[in-house]
Parts: structure tokens; C-alpha cells; sequence
């Protein structure tokens, strides 16, 4: 039984906020007329994925267009949509922030990047985002008539403890709007998005920008859905593309039944906890 | 630099525990006149992968002749030998357990497998190990000469927290000794041994008895050497095969300084721990 229909927006992020949310829309749009309960975009869908730019783009909550923006198109699309990220404002720090909307256009969940990309492999590729962006503290769930999503961005994903607190505490699916890179796609975008689904038995999602070959950070696109039995069940490619894909979230339980790692988790000999 | 030779021993397990302790020697000598440092065996190689058979071909460790004839052999080859698993018995209680010898003989460390397996995939594999077996109850890290390395056994390599504490303790190894089957394997295997590597910037080292089409359980073989970026380094197939694979640990150091998953991991938010 087909429980979810969502659309993955591989758009291609420009040097220009007004077009960025201008495809961004469009493409959530062309999701809905194929029915989507949820359209996902990526992360920093507006702004180009440079530390240099984050600033530049960066907007405050209550006076970001690109959010007013997705929010009215909630509303007048009646959809779900994971507004992948932006940079956002706050006094005087940039956060990696995506924010949730409900199909009325309230915002329902926001999730700030917890650990940041400061990554630096030899002659291949170097970024640091702590350059420019702060982290958020917070574990963060939105609960929808659709199960309860769990939050991440990128890099947040490598982190075994972020997904396992999610789940003890009940998401059915998680999502990472990424922007893995041409190093670092190739090599291990699949498997981590493959071993949360398969070690926490959930589905997880991926969107990531399209492969835009003029930007100075090459996006490894690749946008994808795992299952919790650890399959890939649809994957993008490079290119910018619409992905629509059915979640049946019943497959869970099942998974959870056929092998049952959560409950054989040996809870008397080691612990995994929030601090705050 | 390579720093050290294993020897993966994909040994045929047959109903004959005589049978399965010569093949086991037989295969250790070839790795060591072909210069390994450790040879490692598969989960249960002395005893086929059945409830009834791990109460019959179970030893105490005091009085086992599968434990004195691989000591012995540790020993005549200067060798270091990690043996896979044996049903042990202490008491009224069959264990899992695997024994780590030096290459004088002695035993230097010990595993009993923590998670048992008790899986139900619909029309495909049932087997419920607590039917005979008792877990293990503690996390054991073997000091040798090339390095830490922590112990695990099959099932176990599905729980993020084993390895997570068994990393952060210091291991730069995780050899988990398994007999995955012919469903499970072709789904899981491969990406739980990446994963497991990738996420703690370790190696991991996956040793099976050889499919044997005759037995009731069906061990998917494919042993195999998974490094700290992620990829598979080698890999066996299905059939009984030794496989001689160099590992260089410096690898360790470099891709935790191109990508600081440990480092950068928000110990200010959670935490796992032992219990006890």
C-alpha cells in the first residue's frame, strides 16, 4: 500500500536568488500536478554553494522572500514541502537552515546544520564551511499526517548518533537535503544514505542540487530514496530532474519484523543520549 | 606503507569438526608460507550453522581440541590468529565466541557475540540463535603489535553503538567473523562492512565459511576488507578460497584528516556509553 507520494527537486542552483526560487517553484508545481503529498528541494536550493555567497544571500527569517515565497506556494499547491536550505540570518551569525512547511503555508519544522563540512582532501577538495556558517543545536522531528520525518542537512548524515536519536524517538523517515561533491558523491553518497535506511530500518531521503558544471562547488546531484531494507529505490542522476516516488511505509514494520535490530539492541550494555 | 598481511580463511564447514579444524590448519599454512601476520576464520568454523549442531559440537575452553589444535598451529607458524567462532560451553550455556591467539600460542583476547540473530524473512530465512545460545556481554579490544583491534561477531555488525564505543576506545580494526545467508548477504553484507568502515574511519574485516550447497544454512561467503574511505579493498567469492590481502594503516590517519567525522562529532549534544 502506496502511503506517500514525493517529489524530489533536483533543481540547478544559478548565481541568482530570483531564479533559483523562481525554478524551485516551478518545479514543485510540476510535482504537484503529479500529485505529491511532498516536494523536497535541496540544500542551499537559492544561493550557490560557496562560503562567499552564503553571506551575500543570506536572509532572516521574517523577511526572506525565498521563504515567503515557498510558503505561498504551500498554501496555493496544498503541499508539503521541505524547503531543502538557505543560508539564514540570525544577529550576527549564517545558519544552514531548512525549513518545513505544511500544506497551509505555516512553517511547521526548521532544521539548523548540526555538524558542518569542513573537509579538506588532498588535491581533490577542500571547503570549510565553519569559515562562514554556524551550527545548530537541536535534534529536530516534524510530525505530518505522513509519519514523523526526522531533520538533517549533508554532512549531518555521516553522524550514526543524529540518526539513531531520530529514530528512537520515532521518525519513520529521514531526511538530508545534501550537496555531496564530485570526491566525495561518487564515493559515498549511496552507502550512507543506504546504511542510516538499513541501520535504523527507515526510509531516508537525499536531494541534492544538479551537477551545474560553471559553479565553482561541482554538486554530485544524484538525489535519491532508500529503503529500510537498505535498497536504493529511485535515484536521480546528475542533471536537473523532477523525481516522483511512492513510499510505502507499512515496508517498516516489516523490515522491523523480518529483523528486528532495534529491539535487539542490547540496551543493558551501552546507551546513545541527547545531552540537552 | 603497508603495515600488515591478513589471511581471510573462507574455509568449506562441514558436518565433521575433525574435517573442519584440519581444512582450518591446512589454510592458516598457506597464508603463512605466503608471509600473513594474522589469519582470520570464519564465524562457526568448526561446527555447522545449526541450533542442534552448536549443542553438539560445543566445547568447554579448557578442554577443547579445536582451541589446542589452533594454538598449536599459532604457535609452529609465528603467527597471529584470530578463530573466527567456536560454540563454546561454560556451564548450561552455549556461546558464539571466537578466540584471538598470539604466535606463541597464548590467547590474548576473546569475543562472544553480543546481538544474537533471530530473523524471520517471510518465505525466505528463519533462525532464531536464542533458541541455544546465550549473548556475550562485554566489548573486547585485542592489543597487537600492528594495532587495536575490536572484536565482533556477524549479527553485531548491524548495531552502530558496538562499533561506534569499540572506535572511540581506539581500535583501528573491526574484524567481525560472520556467516551472513544467501538473503541477507547479497542485500546487506556489503554495505554493512562499508558502512561500519566509513563511518568510523576504520578498517573493516569480514570472514565467512564458503557457501556449501549441501548444509541447511546457506553462508553467503564473500569475505572481504572494507578501508577507512569506504571501499571494498578485496573480496572473495562464494567459494572456499584464501585470500591474502594487505593493509596499510596509515590510510587511517589521512582520511580522518580529509574528512573529520570523529573530530567534528557534537559531543556537546549526545553521547554514547557503556553501561557497564
Amino acid at each position: 500500500m502506496v502511503n506517500l507520494k514525493v517529489g524530489l527537486c533536483q533543481i540547478n542552483v544559478v548565481d541568482d536568488k530570483d531564479k533559483n526560487i523562481e525554478n524551485a517553484i516551478s518545479m514543485i508545481k510540476e510535482a504537484c500536478k503529479r500529485d505529491v503529498d511532498l516536494a523536497i528541494l535541496p540544500e542551499m536550493f537559492n544561493c550557490p554553494y560557496e562560503n562567499s555567497k552564503f553571506i551575500e544571500y543570506a536572509e532572516e527569517k521574517d523577511d526572506s522572500k525565498t521563504l515567503r515565497a515557498i510558503g505561498k506556494t504551500a498554501k496555493e499547491e496544498d503541499v508539503y514541502i521541505l524547503a531543502g536550505s538557505i543560508p539564514e540570518k540570525i544577529n550576527d551569525r549564517i545558519y544552514n537552515s531548512s525549513y518545513f512547511f505544511d500544506n497551509t503555508g505555516n512553517i511547521i519544522g526548521n532544521h539548523k546544520k548540526m555538524h558542518l563540512f569542513d573537509i579538506d582532501v588532498k588535491g581533490q577538495i577542500s571547503f570549510k564551511e565553519s569559515d562562514t556558517l554556524s551550527p545548530g543545536d537541536s535534534f529536530n522531528i516534524v510530525n505530518t499526517p505522513f509519519g514523523k520525518i526526522g531533520l538533517g542537512i549533508c554532512y549531518d548524515i555521516r553522524f550514526v548518533e543524529l540518526a539513531r536519536i531520530l529514530t528512537l524517538e520515532g521518525a519513520d523517515i529521514l531526511i538530508y537535503p545534501g550537496a555531496f561533491n564530485l570526491t566525495t558523491g561518487p564515493a559515498h553518497w549511496e552507502t550512507l544514505f543506504k546504511s542510516r535506511a538499513l541501520d535504523n530500518q527507515v526510509y531516508t531521503i537525499g536531494v541534492a542540487p544538479a551537477l551545474n558544471k560553471d559553479a565553482n562547488y561541482n554538486s554530485f546531484g544524484h538525489s535519491l530514496v532508500a529503503s529500510p531494507w537498505g535498497d536504493i529505490i529511485s535515484e536521480c542522476g546528475y542533471e536537473e530532474e523532477l523525481k516522483i516516488v511512492d513510499i510505502d511505509l507499512d515496508k517498516i514494520e516489516t523490515v522491523r519484523e523480518e529483523i528486528p535490530v532495534l529491539k535487539n539492541r542490547r540496551r543493558d550494555l551501552y546507551e546513545i543520549n541527547k545531552r540537552k
